[in-house]
């Protein structure tokens, strides 16, 4: 049996809902001090009151070198610049990690700063959140039962890829080990197309005249299917770039399905219309009673 | 203040969710006999000893003369043919309404079987529901809060207009009358479209041979955007089709909100994107702080 990792001192930068929630996390389930960095003063300060983290630095000092865990919880668009910014005091003990949704973005932009890809940096993905945003929503069980992927090369030191799957499970969470270019195409398919979509489909019926009335009689389905538009857009925006290749090729097979879909109900095919729909509902109800669901 | 309508025999052609709920919501607040038709004898036998309906009658049975109200809730496709079985025993004195989810083809198979709309039939189109379908899903807090749309014509007699309005209210409905083709252009965009766009996504995700992986990490997002897609497919063909003037325009207008989407991507404009995600956002918060969700 692996033995069970905590760091000592955990610095987490950039403290929104996912770094909030994993210090929050790393508070009830590890026993280490908790420093924060992040552009925003006023809710770092907040965090601290709370009790969430230990202390807090600004961004303009360097990452304390007695950190011996670092996790980048920025917008994956901010991670090249934070690489840069912890490079000078990059240290070799240290575990490095972040918790973008997208990571061959990360993998590139570790490598445009330091070369290579550092052994002691694992790309890593907690498939958790919510459409609220902010430390003020974090929550110590946000990563409970959760899975989380990791991206680690054949150059990653094994002892850092076990401290940070032992980390995680501590946190609750249930881990994978994932190629970083496999990780982006499932995860354009399953969470970052149907995120677009969403956005998509809220800003055409805001742009509507009739938008008034559509929103007073939208229903529970229309609540459930848009309710990842409320998701920050800016963290979206960047996800959307920076898995950009695979996005394009998820949202382009869609298209074709729409196209073959508009086809269909203009022909009034009803056979093949059903016949999607059956298919739909199959792996549909298939997924409610395999899963439990995330929330 | 007009006085409040109760039927005394209400017959409920269709004992599916929305009929089954229409019975339990008449039960808990109405006293009259609940009388229903449906092709799934034992389905209508298991509901009578629920208590949910006191009575029932085949198909091949007539609608009983004694019947003042009378409720067609099978699926929109289903309709005119069921117009055509209650013809031959129409009654002047009885109120006649509907359920579904497209009303044009409603009035249209209604024209077609009578020649013109009777002024005693009305419309109908409870906004509620769930992924779920079949009487054994049916609850009598169903309509609770939630919005019913009538569709009258200027030759509708006032009277039935005026009952049925009740009639829902004291199922704890709020009731709004609306024109047919206003009403389909609307729940096209919020309702039939969203359908739709779930029904394709999930069909698209489960041909693909990553399926497993993309359904285990899919994380909660994806679960309430294809929660819709488990609805009965037959329902959703039905409404699908009689709709399909209006859901083929919502779903061009969307196509090519989709290909802008995929230029601003492949370009990489960033700050086009993000305004797209800005506005959905700001539109999806303010719909959950103005209503309370439906279920």
């Amino acid at each position: 049996m692996e033995s069970k990792y905590s760091p000592q001192t955990l610095c987490i930068i950039g403290l929104g809902l996912i770094g909030g929630s994993i210090a929050c996390a790393a508070r009830k389930n590890l026993s280490c001090q908790i420093i924060a960095i992040d552009e925003d003063q006023s809710s770092l300060a907040s965090a601290k009151q709370l009790g969430i983290i230990d202390d807090f630095h600004s961004p303009r000092c360097t990452v304390p070198h007695h950190a011996d865990c670092v996790i980048i919880a920025t917008p994956v668009g901010a991670v090249q610049s934070i690489f840069t910014y912890i490079k000078p005091n990059w240290n070799p003990n240290t575990l490095y990690t972040d918790v973008g949704s997208t990571k061959s973005s990360v993998l590139a932009a570790a490598t445009q700063v330091f070369s290579e890809v550092p052994t002691n940096f694992i790309g890593g993905h907690p498939i958790a959140g919510s459409e609220q945003s902010g430390v003020m929503a974090a929550r110590d069980d946000l990563f409970l039962h959760k899975q989380v992927l990791l991206t680690p090369l054949a150059t990653t030191d094994p002892k850092f890829i076990q401290r940070l799957r032992s980390f995680w499970q501590q946190l609750g969470s249930k881990v994978d080990v994932i190629p970083a270019a496999k990780h982006d195409s499932i995860l354009a398919a399953c969470s970052h197309l149907p995120h677009l979509l969403a956005f998509v489909l809220t800003d055409l019926l805001g742009q509507s005249t009739e938008r008034q009335l559509m929103f007073k009689y939208a229903g529970a389905g229309f609540h459930d299917f848009t309710r990842i538009a409320a998701s920050d857009p800016t963290m979206w925006r960047d996800i959307c770039l920076a898995n950009k290749q695979e996005l394009l090729a998820a949202l382009r097979q869609l298209q074709g399905n729409l196209a073959q879909m508009e086809q269909m109900l203009a022909q009034g095919e009803s056979e093949l219309i059903a016949q999607t729909f059956s298919r739909s509902q199959l792996i549909r109800q298939r997924l409610s009673t395999q899963t439990t669901k995330p929330n």
